[in-house]
């Protein structure tokens, strides 16, 4: 089979580590030793405790390159560890990149992935300070590292929520998931709308996330990478407590609603279980709605009290006067 | 097909992280929040820099997991990143695992994987506060990111070489590229030896690499992931400098060389070429041997003079009275 078009395997180390470092801004001074030696040196920030993760996104599982623009994996790739810095109450600050790159992958796609990769980056004033490149004779994997800081006392965990609190989610669920089933029935072709373009490019919800910790608001918090019913179980299971959910008013994208519909299926259910969104869910002291009210006014977005935590352990949800157990979310493993 | 044995899609996600975290130390007071919530959060420690790095291991490129026993893997997937931390003087604090996972490794092969990963990280005192996984469609891929910390006046970096600095490399080099071409041709039932011991369990030379930084003792500092010629050539553009390698002293062991010579290969060029051996090459002023004896002193390894930084910008190997360009050591890209 002849290579019909350049791709990355055309390209040395060197040149490819160019490719992504022309997308990135000029490094500040904090920033010891970058990217080019055995490992990067930089000076943490004072007074602040420091948030790490790290996410894997492979082509075939987390994404499919036959359907997702270059740009779009670029983004996510980021965009998923931005919204677990998020969720921690943290401003995220630096990232190191690791691709393991198919030799096939058109040298296009990979400029296209480090646009998207680093116009995120800079829209939220985070700096790739080291990385790693290596072939793969499999599928695409991206693996990213991101580190964030935060004050002591405005750390966000998943564990401190008390029955009674209220549960609150950001912006609307499900869109994503209906996003993907569009792209996987239409392929790249399909017409872009919000489902779509959610899945594609997630908004990590950092400023929300920063503003909870801040003004002290959350008793509790994490993303909702998997969708609120695995996030609910996660949760509970965290805190100790029982999460009751009302399907009435979980907010659902009106054409995410509109999807589940045509194919039938049940909106709530596809809306609870449908993963990618990145929003927050949070749950906040009954007593303390001032300081919720503070956030919600600067937060730019729609915070719906969805539920409530109990004592009871149980996590369901709450339709037509009966409780349900709330279904699980999607899990790699068994 | 049917699984004839048990494998890691047979467990769920939540008892693969247990496995893990069984083969770890338990968490000191500067990790606040550690394995299980949506990222990691911990004290920096004070008044020091801290060093970043990130290595991916992938099954058929980096090693082959039909000869290479599990706990190794997980040694090498640590080991790596440990050296990278030891070119720059500094001492490894705390590690991010994240595994992409092909369905049918054997459970058996995690665990031994979790050993090995788990006992060079006590080894070295550091702590894994978090990571990811995810299934992959492909090759068994393994991303670890570590962190370290160093004092500021004690950072190493590749661009401190003058002209007439001395070249150092620690240990014998060669070993482990002899141990790979072995394994290769023998199997996973190949005698062990020295070579193939150093290929599959190298040790990270991070007592030395904090010895040269905290007693000022190298101009310059890496390590030889790729191999010393591929070292040099790195080496003496990042210092902007030539290197001139003395064949006749570069430090072989007996059994790499016999192994050379029994293939018909030379054994000089298949020991700068060859790599994965994670010694370190550094560079010293030359009215600076106090310093050097010190570290040679306590560090407990050969240190062994193999060349000099030359004005000419050349990198070559010196042998027979003769000059030879170096050979340009593995790239994963053209």
């Amino acid at each position: 089979v002849r290579a019909l078009s350049t791709t990355v395997s055309d390209r040395t180390e060197g040149e490819l580590i160019a490719t992504i470092q022309a997308q990135l801004r000029p490094a500040p001074s904090w920033i010891a030793v970058g990217i080019g030696d055995d490992a990067a040196v930089v000076e943490p920030e004072r007074n602040r405790l420091e948030v790490l993760t790290v996410d894997a996104q492979v082509d075939g599982v987390h994404f499919d390159r036959h359907f997702v623009p270059a740009d779009a994996i670029g983004h996510r790739a980021l965009a998923v560890n931005l919204s677990d810095i998020a969720a921690m109450g943290a401003e995220p600050r630096l990232a190191l990149l690791s691709l393991a790159l198919p030799a096939d992958w058109p040298l296009e796609d990979f400029e296209r992935f480090a646009e998207g990769f680093g116009r995120l980056a800079a829209a939220h004033g985070v700096h790739v300070v080291g990385g790693n490149l290596t072939r793969t004779p499999g599928p695409l994997v991206i693996d990213v590292t991101v580190i964030g800081s935060v004050k002591r006392r405005a750390v966000l965990a998943r564990r401190g929520a008390r029955a009674a609190d209220a549960v609150f989610v950001s912006g609307a669920i499900g869109s994503a998931a209906a996003g993907l089933s569009q792209l996987r029935q239409f392929g790249p072709d399909a017409p872009i709308n919000a489902c779509i373009e959610r899945y594609l490019r997630p908004e990590p919800r950092v400023r929300l996330g920063t503003l909870l910790g801040r003004n002290r608001a959350a008793s509790a918090c994490m993303d909702l990478s998997d969708g609120l019913a695995e996030g609910a179980h996660q949760l509970a299971a965290a805190s100790g407590v029982g999460i009751a959910i009302d399907a009435g008013v979980v907010p659902i994208e009106p054409d995410a609603r509109a999807w589940s519909e045509r194919c039938g299926r049940d909106p709530v259910v596809d809306a609870v279980t449908g993963g990618d969104d990145y929003e927050l869910m949070f749950t906040c002291r009954p007593r303390l709605g001032g300081r919720f009210r503070t956030v919600a006014r600067q937060c730019g977005l729609t915070l719906t009290n969805v539920g409530v935590c109990t004592a009871d352990g149980l996590v369901s949800l709450e339709r037509d006067g009966r409780s349900e157990p709330m279904p699980r979310g999607y899990g790699h493993f068994r």
